[in-house]
This record gives C-alpha cells, sequence and structure tokens, in this order.
C-alpha cells in the first residue's frame, strides 16, 4: 500500500457495466473519501469518458499496469475475469472487493454485510472480499439485527426475484413479453401466454409475463437451483451460523427491479412482535414499514431505486412463539450489488486511514 | 329426500356468476348422473336461459318454491346470501355445498375434499357441506397425499395469488394496469409504477401491475390477513389435525388465474425424496411435473385452465431430513371452487342412489 498520508487510490473495475455505472453514482452521492478513482474496463471500452464526482474520467484497459498503485479496487466482472484479476490486483498490494461468484464461498474470503458483520472485512487471507449475491442481501441486513438479538436457528425462504436480477437482457425480456400481452384476453386458457411469448423468453426458463417461474440459476444436486443454495451457504457465511438450518424456493416474477421475500425465521428463544419491531424500527439499514389498517407493507414499486432493505408484514407465529413471519423487499441493484460493494470500499478506506 | 328410484335434482343457486357458469361447463363435461338441474339466481336474473348439458334452461329466482324437491343445492353466492338461503335449502331436504365464506369453520359443517377427506361430507348436522377457499383448494391435494404417507407436523406456506381470485374486478383491473406499463421503462425509480396507475387499483390496495403485493383479505388480529388465517385453519380441518403448526404469508401477483404456493412441509418421521415422488405421481387430482434438468415445473401460464394440482421442485431439505420442498400450482376457478363443489355434490348424488 501507499503510504497512509494523503487518500487512497480506488479502482473500478467493470466501471462500464450496469451495476458499475450504479457504483459510479454512489461514488458521486457518497461523502467524497478517495484520492484517485480509476475506472478500468475491458481493453474495448478503454479510451470512453464516465462521469464520477462531477468529472470526466478517462476509462483504461484492464491489465497488470492498471492495477498498479491501487489501495481499494472494486470489481463487477464476469466469475472468470475476477478469478484472473482479482488475485493480480491483491498480488500488487490492492484489497479487491469482488461482486462476482468466484469467491463468495472461498474459506479464506471472507463475505461482508457491513451492517451484520463488518469484522469479517479485515481478515482476507487472499487480499479479496467478496460480495454477496444480490437475492442474500435483499434480506440478510434485517435477519442480523434480529440474529444480534435474539439467536437465529432456522430460516425458511421463499423469494418473488425482479428480472433485472439476471441483466438487462432479464429486463428487455420481460418488456417485450409484456407487449405481446397488454390488451389482450391471455392468461385464462392452458398454454395461451406461452403461445403468445413464442421463443422469446430471453434468459428465462418460461414466460415471466403474466406468469411466476419457480427457477432462478442452474441445477445443483437432488433439485436444488444454485440461487437456493447460494442463498442458504452466503447466510450461514455472513450470520457466522454453519449449521443455521436453511430452506429456500427461488421464484422469479414479472418485476422490473426489487427483489421481495418471504421469511419465516426461527429463534433460539421466544420473540415477541413489540421486540422485533423495535429492533428493525433502529436498525441501521433497514425500514419498517408495518401498518396493514393503514395499507403499509412494502412493495417493489414502492421500494425500488432506495437504498434500505424494508421490512413489513412482521408477524409471530400463531403456533410457535420462537418464530417470526416477515415481508422483506430491497433493490437487487443497489443494496443487492453495487451499495454493498462500495460499502465494503469505504470499510476498507476508513481501516487503511486508521492504520 | 324424494325417494331412491331415478336420479337426484340439483339446483345450482347462483347460477349466473363467474364461478355458476365454470359450474354449468362442468355438469357439462362430467358424467351426467344428475334428473332435473333447476338453475337459480337473484330475481334480476331470472329468466335469462343459460346451456348445460346441451339444454336451454330458463333461470328462476330465489325462494323457497325454487328450493323445494332439491335433493342437492350448490350455491355460490354472497356469504350474507348463503346465511339466509343455505338453511333454508336445507330444511327443505337438500344437502347444500356452499362455496362461500360462510360456513367453511362451522364446527357442525364439514369442509371438504373429495381426495382428501370424502368421509367428511357424510357428517353434517346442519344439512350444509363447504367448499374450502380457493388458496387452500391450491395445495391441499398432494399435501393430504403425503400427510396420509408421512403424517404432516409443520407447514410454512407462501403464495403466488392470481388476480382472479377477487373475481372479474381483478382481472380487468391487472389488464388495465398492463396497458399502462407495457411500452414504458417503467419500474426502475421510487414510485414510478405507483404514479403511472394512479388510482386504478381496483380491488388490490397497492398497483399489482409490475409489483407483488403482500397482502390478500381483510386484517384480522396481530397483523395477519384473513386469507392467511383460512390457509391455516382449514388446512387444519380438512386434514384433521387441529394442532397442525402452520405459517402462511400471502402475496398477489401480475397472474390472470391459478394460484401458486411454495411449501416446507414438515413431517412426524423421516421422508424420501423418491417415496413423495411416488405418492405425488399417483395421488388422484395431482400432476408431478419435476424434471428441472428439462425445464419442468408448473407455472400458472401451463396450469390454467385445468382440473388437477401439479407439484414440481420437489426436494428433500438439506438440513431436516423430516422436510419437503415444493411448489404447487392450481387453477383458482376450477378446482379452487367449480369443480371441487361439483365434486362434493357427486360425492353426496352417490350417497343417494346408494342409500
Amino acid at each position: 500500500m501507499t503510504a497512509r498520508t494523503g487518500r487512497p487510490t480506488l479502482a473500478v473495475v467493470g466501471a462500464t457495466g450496469a451495476v458499475g455505472s450504479v457504483m459510479l453514482q454512489i461514488l458521486s452521492q457518497h461523502a467524497d473519501i478517495w484520492g484517485e478513482i480509476r475506472l478500468i474496463a475491458s481493453p474495448r471500452s478503454a479510451g470512453r469518458k464516465l462521469s464520477v464526482r462531477g468529472e470526466e474520467v478517462e476509462v483504461v484497459a484492464l491489465d497488470e499496469q492498471a492495477l498498479s498503485g491501487v489501495d481499494v479496487a472494486m470489481f463487477d466482472v464476469p466469475d472468470e475475469v475476477a478469478l484472473q484479476w482479482a488475485p493480480v490486483a491483491a498480488a500488487r498490494g490492492a484489497v479487491v472487493v469482488d461482486n462476482s461468484g468466484a469467491f463468495q464461498m472461498d474459506p479464506e474470503v471472507p463475505l461482508v454485510v457491513p451492517e451484520v458483520n463488518p469484522h469479517a472485512a479485515r481478515v482476507r487471507p487472499r487480499g479479496i472480499i467478496a460480495n454477496p449475491h444480490c437475492t442474500t442481501l435483499s434480506m440478510i441486513v434485517p435477519l442480523g439485527a434480529l440474529h444480534a438479538e435474539f439467536g437465529l436457528s432456522e430460516l425458511v425462504v421463499s423469494s418473488y426475484q425482479a428480472v433485472s436480477g439476471a441483466g438487462r437482457a432479464g429486463i428487455d425480456t420481460l418488456r417485450q413479453q409484456l407487449s405481446l400481452v397488454a390488451g389482450t384476453e391471455l392468461g385464462t386458457s392452458p398454454g395461451d401466454v406461452r403461445r403468445a411469448v413464442g421463443d422469446k423468453t430471453g434468459p428465462f426458463p418460461e414466460p415471466v409475463a403474466l406468469n411466476v417461474v419457480p427457477w432462478a440459476g442452474s441445477l445443483r444436486e437432488d433439485g436444488w437451483s444454485s440461487e437456493e443454495m447460494k442463498i442458504r451457504d452466503e447466510s450461514r457465511k455472513i450470520l457466522g451460523l454453519p449449521r443455521l438450518r436453511v430452506a429456500v424456493t427461488c421464484v422469479r416474477v414479472p418485476v422490473v427491479t426489487a427483489h421481495s421475500l418471504t421469511v419465516h425465521a426461527r429463534f433460539e428463544d421466544e420473540v415477541t412482535v413489540d421486540r422485533a419491531r423495535d429492533i428493525l424500527a433502529t436498525a441501521p439499514g433497514v425500514v419498517l414499514f408495518d401498518d396493514p389498517a393503514a395499507g403499509e407493507f412494502p412493495t417493489p414499486a414502492d421500494v425500488v431505486g432506495t437504498d434500505p432493505t424494508w421490512v413489513g408484514r412482521v408477524r409471530r407465529c400463531l403456533d410457535d412463539p420462537t418464530a417470526l413471519e416477515l415481508f422483506v423487499c430491497g433493490d437487487n441493484l443497489r443494496k443487492g450489488s453495487a451499495l454493498n460493494t462500495a460499502q465494503i470500499a469505504e470499510l476498507v478506506a476508513a481501516e487503511w486511514a486508521a492504520s
């Protein structure tokens, strides 16, 4: 690392992508703690200029030179690019905060949510810190707060995942399908939506307009999807509960942005709704929005574009005083990826400044 | 009742409604076991002619005379109409099969799903049998089959409920909202969908296009919705498990017809996926559609307009050998209301013929 005078140098690797764009927005909105901000992308994007902190910055191509003299590097690139280049950046002295799937379950790479396990960011034998998957991030902050008070023993989770979790292609596919079904009588006879959509299913295995699709990710053992396994494995790692019981079913819904999840959370001891509400109302990064009598519960239409995780429908299980029911909703492009990555980078910068 | 010669007389009360229309379709499709089929509706619909079994039948107004000489009466009318008239029909000798919410939890009224608890239909001290709520009916047949083998001890359920569960107004509302959002860039910034939809939310508390809404029914105690309580109470009653642990969160999704549910089902003893699949593959009224490697899992787009309950994503919980994960999907207008009502009426007719 450089000397501790001045400010740390930040690299944004993958600066021209969809998440990279949100990273630059967030860097422009947050307190400016950085010295140089270097924008890095694939060679074909080199030379483009992007705006960050109100200045135009020229994008440079990803190579060893570009990663020299960097203190903190935020990576948002495909897994194989991260696997190749994150260790190069780390070897040259940077702390890498990686938003790919390459390192999330590496035992030598911490998986960090600053509101939940900030301490974990300090132990990084490979010089790499991983950002969790967007679906995990859409629920883990309120669960971390409740766990700190009550001690979590089991999660049963069902997701209502937005199409932007599958990237720009997911959004385009839903919009194209909506144009095909709007103004029709579709959705009332077997296969009518499928026939109207034809082969325009994009990154999804089935039509997603006027439909819900119980699948996300790739097939893992015993019928589980990769996305379901990630939610289980990452929740255990972030919460430091390697034997936490976690059951998950992932379902795609025709929403553009903001993942929702129902959560049945069982704790070591009896819980009360009043105490749970107190915790959620004061937890950093959480908005408690829960007054059904006044029509208040979170929905993606309200939550999209916002930073916190919204929680509503807080109830104690009628048949089990140790369990709570929740409906949580978070923007999968903000806290779900770019925001949490930036928050981790800021944690590392604070440590850098203090060391 | 009339003498057991000939065939029983059936009355369809509420014949002109949306569910009544499906009842008449089903009566025309099923084996013809009925003598007279009398169509009854409110006085303003009297005189209309409707087709059933290929014949035009004139609708008569609901009164005591119309309910005389009836052996079995299928009611699909508002709760208050059912409360008034079902006892009148029963007092005049009919067995009433009621599809309203008026009698479902009456301890003197059985709640019947012919594949699960047909025996319960025989004990009806008030002469009334209730049809369960559509959301319960969209999952209970496969759960009954699994319970018979493994012994159910707990359910954690999340719903993905179609707008037609809120009737014709629900369908019209979604279609109107889809016309407003299709072809736009909506769904990416806070409140943009809400602003586009304005006050056109119909029977729902929030926009349902490009959104999911974690609310169905009316507010009950401690933040629970009436729909969530129904799923718990009805599952217990149908399965004969008055202390079954049931946790539910109900969520409305932008699907026209067919309710979906994720189910985490825990049993008394260890389960195997192979045995569960055998049971589901042979259970009456169930289609096992579960091969993710081949892209096979049920979605509303496939299930709408069909009779069975479709089951996919069958997995054993990785952390609990007594629990299964399922994704189930059923047409809320067929098995969810008209079909199950007709099946109960057919059970009663068979009993009538044998007595």
